[in-house]
């Protein structure tokens, strides 16, 4: 039997909700994920890893990039690029591995155009005075940015009714726990595993 | 703040697909979750207990309930009738607790017509073959049960569609571990999420 097509899933939430970690937390609990490395044009942060982290771009290469086709998705976020290569998704996602997206609302709504049986998941923080409290004590951003970056939580926060289930992060175990569960619920999704049944089994 | 009112799950699946095993290992993982117990006309099996396992009634009685209205759904099974009382559900699913009925495809159909919020999950065994081979290891059945129960299978399988879940029934750990997962993932639902983000912090 060949391998069942993986999930495509689609992670968004404002800067500060947590996501980074709450991804670790889940790539610990689950080994048929792969998470899907984008493209930027922003600078790294401190301790970010080029190809680990983000493929660091300059905006010449991210251009050329979008006149060949190459991304999934690719929006423009606080003024840079941010994008996913198409290419090695399918791969994956072909090969029976399910694909982490960890994009922004734009780009995501790109995917679920173009990808209407992805499953797409908004993570947001228990509340926004906590995301401030968050942003912070990161301690990374001036003033303006934190404003920039709370203004565009409240933008998101309007487009959360557009995703599939909302995981709210109070406790990245938990949150990690709760989109592990939404990946097996949505393995069991009988539009699915009907297939699978009437391939094994048929039984008329 | 209240209670979030609790999901309301539909269970189905062929005589010997292993509901019970499956929803006692679910009821030992959850402490949140109801099990609702079905008034039935047939006779008790060894070891059921009235009131626990099924309430035993008589068809009079089963009757009576059924012109007061009493029950969320009912149907004719193998001769017998079964029932799920409505208002112990309601106010279980009020209190914020899980409840589950465990109903053959007739009774869920009319369950997810009038509780269209209901989350239902159809439960096979690995195979038909394998289902064959479960009800002749229970040695309670006569022949002609068997092949009746076999014939009904058939005729549920065809209606496997009409669940949002499929489950698959080859260990019961691994079953009653995705059905907990449907639980947490139908909770995350954004149309359920939605309203408690927006309770507890309006971003606007």
């Amino acid at each position: 039997m060949r391998a069942e097509r993986g999930l495509l899933i689609v992670l968004s939430g404002p800067s500060g909700a947590g996501k980074s970690t709450v991804i670790a937390a889940l790539m610990k609990r689950r080994r048929d994920i792969r998470f899907s490395v984008s493209a930027t044009t922003r600078d790294p942060r401190p301790g970010e890893v080029d190809g680990k982290d983000y493929f660091f771009r300059t905006h010449e290469e991210f251009a050329r990039m979008i006149e060949a086709d190459a991304f999934l998705e690719h929006a423009q976020y606080v003024g840079n690029h941010y994008g996913t290569p198409a290419a090695p998704v399918d791969e994956s996602l072909d090969a029976g591995y399910h694909v982490l997206l960890d994009i922004e609302v734009q780009g995501a709504g790109q995917v679920m155009a173009k990808r209407p049986d992805a499953v797409s998941v908004f993570l947001c923080p228990p509340s926004l005075r906590e995301l401030e409290r968050r942003l912070r004590g990161r301690g990374t951003d001036t003033e303006e940015k934190i404003r920039g970056r709370l203004a565009a939580a409240c933008r998101e926060y309007a487009r959360a009714k557009d995703y599939d289930y909302i995981v709210v992060n109070d406790d990245a175990q938990t949150a990690a726990a709760e989109l592990d569960a939404i990946i097996t619920a949505e393995q069991c999704r009988s539009g699915k595993r009907l297939n699978l049944i009437i391939e094994g089994d048929r039984p008329i």
